[in-house]
């Protein structure tokens, strides 16, 4: 069992790794929320009959009585109509301000109930279980919270840091090999944006990867979280501009995922093609740069070995241009990207006449 | 021009008390917000031709550039649906992370406003020019932000300070009679809960509150922010119990605000009640205490000099114990209440077989 602690001055936590299914998540859950009696379980279709019936049985064996809400699978259910459901159900739950919203799922599950549980009673203690490879990298660390509107995705949302995060490695041997796939993208991001031997630890273990061993699988978990940790613990509400490091193939991630209309693309999936789509940008912006060079090229042979997508698709550049001109973040008009300097180091960059390198 | 700090430590903040309509509110928005270019107006069909346009006359001098988006005026509009179609108007308008979210209207729009700056894009920087008296005691302070589902009122929300707060006694010399009196029920209160030479200050200007003078009511506002800010910097977020106390009045007043039909009665008015309801409950519970009966019979005798509401509607009492049953203030299904001890003291008690006293 690995223990990652993420050193919040305002609310600390810890990320737990462990095997096998969950054991001691009730003893986890009790330390974490002071001996809640109380949770709720948000939980998708897919996710239900797999593990949110086992977390359940689990917290009703230490003597926590719970409820289970499950919503649809799928980016789709991340919208205004579902939150509002959940708000309605968590109150004819029986919701009190020691109830203890408990995430049991992938990214759409965290980011919907984080946010219900952030704006519900002005605020539930809240608790992940993530069960993508994804979600365990990326959203169970920082509080990001949201849900989308037609304008965009995640554009309505709070801040809402967990009380902890448990998870199980042994719920990746049944993952679903594109949503793998995915969340492998986001590994690969840590590497190229703030760790370039991690990203060389990534491309020696690519079989190991490729066939899911867990104890490879632990470790770069263990690594994404702490490394995501340290750049939260730098700036937890994206203020000063560090954290936006880790947007590093949003941007255009997003514009894939939007055009391609939500749920085509895998959120990961399109920040795979973010980051190819950044790298070419970023040696347009600096064609002679060989580092740049060396890293497109290591990047991209490192993403197509682990079967991420990375081709660009064929959306009109109109669309393009006027999707990533809306995207959040921008400030006062002007268009910012995060741009890799060199393997393990990149840079918020802002960018005027973008269309001329579209 | 009077100033109260409110010294929260993560977000300090001032409330600006001036008169002769908004003298000087484009120099503090730009003091306040690190001289911001954009501002969203969002008020209501009431407050628009008053002062909404006003103010948006005034960023625009100032040279801050603004959009303007109204609501129908009314409870009904603190509704999911308005808070979605105000977060795709945001979105629509090119809100950025720089945009500053100004609420300019009463309690209704200040919360709804509030919630909607703590959501978009995980929340945007914000400030209220509140324009009754109730937002301009009440909802000025203390971050709290809210919409109603059926379920019951402000139980979507979350806390979100203002960068400022700018106050104009002006706009008291045309505010509804009827909004006026509620709001002087929030007054009355934090006499009660913990100031009794406040209470006595009030007893002693009936008059000259009810023909609202303006140098009595800037007194009292201040009086109010200030008695306000006292107990938010103890207990920003409701945890140690001590802002409980603000709640006097408020869990009856609830009850008659639902049962009543949202809409039917004025917060305010509510509060007159359930501050009745409230000091008769404190003397059944202590029949003997004659600090409780001085108390009873000076706070029946203010509040009916102020005009404000106190007879306790004629509900069925078994949906009065419903509803309070169901309130968010109950804790692992105990019911608790904040009653008075003396005129200036009162504290947060747990109510077992509240049945008895209904």
């Amino acid at each position: 069992m690995l223990t990652v602690p993420v050193s919040l001055s305002a609310n600390p936590y810890e990320i737990v790794i462990s095997s096998d299914f969950f054991p001691q998540f009730g003893t986890f859950f009790k330390k974490w929320t002071n001996g809640a009696r109380h949770a709720i379980i948000i939980s998708d279709t897919n996710v239900e009959p797999l593990y949110a019936m086992k977390i359940a049985e689990i917290l009703a064996e230490s003597g926590v009585e719970n409820d289970l809400c499950v919503v649809e699978a799928g980016e789709e259910s991340k919208c205004v109509e579902v939150a509002q459901m959940l708000w309605e159900r968590l109150i004819e739950c029986g919701a009190d301000r020691k109830t203890v919203i408990t995430a049991v799922g992938g990214g759409v599950v965290g980011d919907l109930a984080g946010f219900v549980a952030a704006t519900i009673n002005r605020g539930l203690p809240f608790i992940q279980v993530p069960t993508t490879l994804l979600a365990q990298v990326d959203s169970s660390v920082g509080g990001k919270t949201g849900i989308n509107i037609p304008q965009g995705k995640n554009l309505v949302g709070a801040f809402w840091q967990p009380k902890g995060v448990f998870m199980d490695m042994a719920v990746l041997r049944t993952l679903d090999e594109r949503q793998y796939r995915a969340g492998m993208a986001e590994v690969v991001k840590y590497g190229v944006i703030m760790d370039a031997d991690f990203f060389a630890f990534l491309e020696k273990n690519v079989e190991k990867i490729n066939s899911r061993d867990e104890s490879i699988l632990s470790q770069i978990i263990a690594r994404c979280c702490a490394l995501k940790a340290e750049v939260v613990l730098e700036d937890e509400r994206e203020t000063s501009g560090r954290r936006a490091i880790l947007n590093y193939g949003h941007t255009f991630g997003h514009v894939v995922e939007k055009l391609g209309g939500f749920g085509t693309w895998l959120h990961g999936e399109g920040v795979g093609i973010g980051m190819t789509f950044a790298a070419r940008l970023a040696l347009k912006l600096d064609p002679e740069n060989s580092e740049l060079k060396e890293l497109q090229k290591r990047q991209d042979a490192l993403l197509e070995m682990l079967r991420i997508p990375t081709r660009i698709p064929d959306f009109p550049r109109d669309e393009i241009l006027n999707t990533m001109l809306r995207d959040k973040k921008t400030e006062n008009g002007t268009l910012r990207f995060v741009l890799p300097n060199r393997l393990g180091d990149c840079v918020m960059k802002t960018i005027q006449g973008i269309e001329k390198f579209i």
